[in-house]
């Protein structure tokens, strides 16, 4: 198959020009001087440029219709196949959309971005509206560009989890919303079972690092293929198929929040170092989706590092980093790591109130999509469905719709995979229990090898062999769902 | 002039590339995990080969002959005479090689590089030997194809410092030798002036970071436009017009370790950040040679960072940092960071004996290539020159001709530039203190702006514009020698 080859070839190239791109954007986020960023902007656009210029060739489209044509079953060779089948998706995605709507897009979610940071300090939709308006009508034309069965919206949503579709979406959160209020209320009736500032305290930076170190080690993090820095909003970024980097952020009041954040990016990281080295140049190499992403880090942050267990082991530990937790018992301090309470930031929601501020998002999408909701209207039905979902009164848009940064850049389609991620992970966490029931009782002693090896098998390892939906039947028995996931806080918050 | 344009668009697009290099090289020296290596190589040689293959094309040396033809005085348009001559310089450098010789000596000197890693650690010269062999072999089959006057040598000297000639540095050698070996035994005469370890006390890293960081501050060193961090082997780094990233190390038993360093890479810092930014992808905006950037960095450290008004101003403010400080009177702080005796290794070297080792390794690399010295005689040869130069027995090759990286990456001919450095940095500073009698008392009130902008405006803007021997003569009034370097010496150990 010379036409594999000469793909193989390429995604070789690509890779390591894309992975360069990855390295300039972790030093623009963590390191670079302020000066840098109009050189480093021209650096990124250039290798962007170069990279897609390789990609978009008629001629990669020759070899992809023959590697088409050279399958016969899927079951012959299913990393051959993933590959085929992501080189196809890939190539239609970036070759299907005229020049001219690319390129427009580009510059409209540019200044999107400037104009959103604008809007949301001075708390002002009116000044960010039109620029929405502009890139909802190109998201638009993107949509029918790519094409779909159902809904524009899905053909927009298929560029962050393949295969999701917002009729199976909209079922699956039309189940778990209405719990997920139950639960609200049974938690807000109870009252608080801690005081807020339990673990208000001091806690050095430095302290923090290697505590944060220590742990994401003992998860399984591999620090020679690593590292943690500090950045404003945490990533994690994969700049190399051996090499990758975490970041979180510093509360020297409260040592939980830098925790969580390695947590989380160390879940996204312990994937990244999972998936196959060996074939980093190929589709079936790479990590297969958002919403399989974010079940990662969810898993680590939430389902690991929000238990009993967990801190059965680490509470003595980070008594010895900081002094103030000693006098804590251990039942407090789960409580204080799993409060819940309704709020107004999606970013700062708790596990589960988190749901439902994306289902608020993908609602006003779905709205904003089929034709149902103006632009102008948003702030409205935002601010009515904050009130009606947790009665709270948004005081400002700043705190309301123009929060989030992605519609700035056109990414309407992605809040959907954060719930996803959540979904996933709990089915995950529950079938790898259900296989290895040593779990539980390996995470009291500060042992994650089981939990770690089954998602290295079932999940890791794979890579994109199967799209997503199918990885998750795969591995959990069942296709994403809400009942697992709602079980898992109901134990939580109410066992 | 359309051929103008289009290499001015040239050095765009390799710039980008360039720099984007330059940020791996420094990323896998400060901050890559240990795993990263072997894909961070693959990166570096695919941008490197990327780079080459834009710049070899036939069309370039057209454009190039074109731009030849179209100037008719240097008078002109100085900065445009400049670009023509070193881009030729260039093209003719990166073509004039026949491709198998490029890629055997890339292959020799990689593999050359971790065989004397391995000799040096079990410091066995005859391990290296066949390696040092073919790389002296290839560079004379190098010399052959760049061309010559006077001698083979002089078409490797040229590699890192345009116009430099053996002829003319063996004449300045000479006279600088016996004053320097003279002068050498004086202070040795004349014995130690305080004790050994004066300084060694307790220094913490952080508070290093703190005082290093108000230093090179306070000398004009832009931190929007520049960071510093830790490397094995301190460096500076140029990574994009407005970014220039310095490394030091640190000694938790010595302050003066880690600060020498940042002054002397702040130097190399300062001239980076001092070229015209706006001509970053000409020619004409480069820093124009080691010589003339070893000047910097000399003048920073020794010139500046060793003198009595640098620690007037410096010593109070450092012994606020480090307690153990508080005790030292000035005299003796200036006497404690201007030590002079006799050592085996380079690197540790103090400004009297430096050049000294410099010349050991000059004489050996032209004998070398005159023919007149086998490799296997090299060790012997270095060791009875130490011992008549130093009256020093070298204990191990380790300690002797092992101790440099250099040679080991074909490298032959760089050494004399780190010379040049400290008579090129001697000179400068006599002439700016000429025009600028105000320079000495500024320093000592820890204002460094005068010697700046005079360096700025003599070395730093001109770029590339002169060639080095010009730069000096017009900055000085002279051409590079040694009268004014021994002075400097005189004054500082014996005045």
């Amino acid at each position: 198959m010379e036409a594999y080859k000469k793909l193989t070839e390429l995604g070789g190239e690509l890779t390591l020009l894309n992975d360069t791109s990855a390295l300039l954007g972790w030093d623009q986020e963590t390191k670079m001087p302020a000066k840098g960023v109009e050189y480093r902007a021209k650096q990124m656009a250039y290798l962007g440029g170069k990279s897609h210029d390789l990609w978009v060739r008629p001629e990669v489209g020759d070899w992809i219709v023959e590697c088409e044509e050279g399958i016969r079953s899927q079951d012959e060779d299913e990393d051959h196949f993933a590959n085929v089948r992501d080189w196809r998706f890939d190539y239609d995605r970036a070759t299907t959309l005229p020049t001219s709507l690319v390129i427009e897009f580009q510059e409209t979610s540019a200044l999107g971005k400037a104009t959103w940071a604008e809007a949301r300090e001075k708390s002002d939709f009116s000044i960010f509206a039109p620029h929405l308006e502009r890139l909802v009508g190109l998201s638009k034309q993107q949509a029918e560009c790519y094409g779909y069965e159902e809904c524009p919206y899905d053909a927009l949503l298929e560029g962050f989890e393949r295969g999701a579709r917002a009729g199976e979406l909209t079922a699956v959160f039309a189940a778990l919303r209405p719990d997920l209020l139950a639960l609200g209320k049974e938690i807000a009736d109870r009252g608080p079972r801690v005081a807020d500032d339990l673990l208000e305290g001091d806690y050095p930076l430095e302290k923090q690092q290697a505590f944060n170190q220590e742990v994401a080690a003992e998860m399984g993090f591999d620090f020679a293929a690593g590292r943690i820095d500090t950045a404003v909003h945490p990533f994690c970024s994969g700049v190399g198929p051996r090499d990758t980097r975490l970041t979180t952020r510093y509360d020297l009041k409260d040592f939980t929040s830098s925790l969580f954040g390695v947590l989380h990016e160390a879940g996204h990281g312990l994937y990244d170092q999972g998936l196959p080295a060996d074939k980093h140049h190929l589709p079936v190499g790479r990590a297969v989706s958002l919403g399989i992403h974010e079940s990662q880090s969810r898993l680590w942050e939430n389902h690991v590092g929000r238990s009993r267990e967990f801190w059965l082991y680490w509470l003595p530990k980070a008594a010895q980093y900081f002094p103030h937790l000693a006098g804590i018992s251990l039942e407090d301090m789960v409580y204080a790591v799993n409060k819940s309470a309704p709020s107004f930031v999606r970013v700062e929601a708790d596990e589960v109130t988190y749901d439902l501020h994306i289902m608020l998002r993908f609602e006003l999408e779905q709205a904003i999509f089929s034709g149902d909701l103006p632009v102008a209207d948003i702030p409205q039905v935002w601010n009515s469905r904050m009130k009606e979902m947790f009665g709270l009164s948004v005081p400002d848009d700043a705190h309301g719709c123009l929060q989030d940064i992605h519609w700035s850049m056109g990414m309407f389609g992605y809040f959907p995979t954060y719930s996803l991620g959540n979904l996933n992970a709990s089915q995950l966490v529950a079938a790898a229990k259900k296989e290895r029931p040593e779990i539980d009782g390996q995470i009291a002693t500060g042992n994650c090898s089981a939990l770690l090896t089954w998602m290295r098998d079932k999940v890791h390892q794979p890579g994109s062999r199967w799209l997503p939906g199918e990885l998750i039947k795969r591995a959990t028995g069942e296709a994403t769902n809400s009942a697992v996931h709602l079980k898992h806080l109901r134990d939580r918050y109410l066992g």
